[in-house]
């Protein structure tokens, strides 16, 4: 079965780069601005969703209403949106909103399209730089600063040789913040604070893990299609599929994604 | 007394962009390539130095050894250099080498001269998005995908609403750990991991602190000139001159400077 002729590929790319398009338009509008307003969707962490999150979402689910009708919607702001078609857009219009309210450029719009399986094309758009990683249907590719270059999971190293990533020092519940720490214990380098540009960086072969827990489907499945489609593996700790969200574990290839598994689980 | 005429701010000034200007050549080079290579300057922590980090300083000393023969350097790699003139070219050519070697856009070319006062004048410079902050000489302006912009550090507003940046969760000293976490608690947000990008941050009128300890006087002098232009202040923790590293604390206005420092010698 081929749901996807080549066509149909191609309508699919070109509308994902579309909505990454009116995304970057709609939060540069916003990015660095004076006053910009923040609400708490949660009162026990620090949650801000600006004008932009919304008005991102909004671009792009306008977009989509136009082009794909039928196709099911996953927002961050806006919820849900049922299809007929079977293909899901899920759609992160601003992932690292503390990011964003910060002025750091390492947040991102995340577009994946997800067909039962899971998500089957991704971008991860980073608007201030101008760069766009772009993984699923043969592509595997970053366009940016330095143009267009192909994306490529770095080959197998040992942990002790490793570069993880995460985004909060304090991750998840107190039994997997120590799960975490002990794979931190084992690599050479872990760093903290930028958001889904850590998976990006999988992607590129500039690092070899990221380990997060209780992630949305929306903040995982466009790192998943481009991490896949450059060689790299993303489950969660267990190794089953991550598309729902969870507990994430992005690796660069199956032999560090395996070695770290061993000492989350340890 | 004024030791820098117009004519010579101009040279100066066009002096220190032609030094980032070949700096963001060089550790482009680099930059994301396969294989980079990497020493451990100390076996105690992750200190990699790479060809690019030694590239981007001999780039620069060789316009310096042209262009200002009488000022004296002193550059992270290859250590003081004499001169006559009283004047100072302090280089970082790349700080925040383990965002380098990461993949990561948050490293940068930190670039000041200094008379025997301190700072004079300052570059911050991330080469990959493009991005130039500078202050100095009545210059205080970024450069970057969004063209030019004045810097102007935020107004005061209480602890509680402060955005707090940091490198690494565990700074410094176990003491200087305490008294960091004390502030962070006090804080709306802390952030870790980006480097000298955080002063940048300060000088935009992004966020209100950056707390660090054991920097180095190539680290701080740059984000000194670009804050102080931006009507930031920054000195150490006990609020003296910070110009020769240290501990270091960065803030966007003396009313929040004053906060923090109570909270870090409280």
């Amino acid at each position: 079965m081929n749901p996807f002729p080549d066509s149909e590929r191609d309508a699919l790319v070109a509308t994902a780069h579309a909505l990454a398009d009116a995304a970057r338009e709609a939060t540069l509008a916003h990015f660095r601005a004076d006053g910009l307003a923040a609400d708490n969707k949660e009162t026990s962490r620090f949650d801000p969703v600006t004008v932009a999150d919304r008005a991102s979402e909004e671009r792009m689910r306008a977009i989509l209403a136009e082009r794909r009708p039928d196709d099911a919607i996953l927002g961050e702001e806006f919820g849900p949106k049922p299809g007929t078609s079977g293909l899901t857009w899920v759609l992160d219009p601003i992932d690292g909103t503390r990011s964003y309210l910060s002025g750091t450029p390492t947040w991102g719009v995340l577009i994946a399209l997800s067909d039962p399986t899971g998500p089957v094309f991704g971008l991860i758009d980073q608007p201030y730089i101008g760069e766009r990683f772009a993984g699923g249907f043969g592509i595997s590719e970053v366009t940016g600063p330095m143009g267009m270059r192909p994306l490529r999971a770095r080959p197998a190293r040992p942990l002790s040789e490793a570069i993880l990533f995460t985004t909060f020092p304090e991750v998840g519940t107190e039994a997997e913040g120590a799960a975490f720490r002990r794979l931190s214990a084992r690599t050479r380098l872990t760093r903290y604070g930028i958001d889904c540009y850590a998976y990006a960086l999988v992607a590129a072969g500039q690092i070899d893990l990221v380990v997060e827990a209780g992630l949305q489907a929306y903040d995982v499945q466009a790192p998943i299609a481009v991490i896949e489609a450059a060689g790299g593996i993303v489950t969660d700790w267990e190794g089953r599929p991550a598309h729902q969200g969870g507990r994430v574990l992005a690796a660069a290839n199956p032999e560090i994604h395996r070695a770290a598994m061993e000492v989350l689980n340890g």
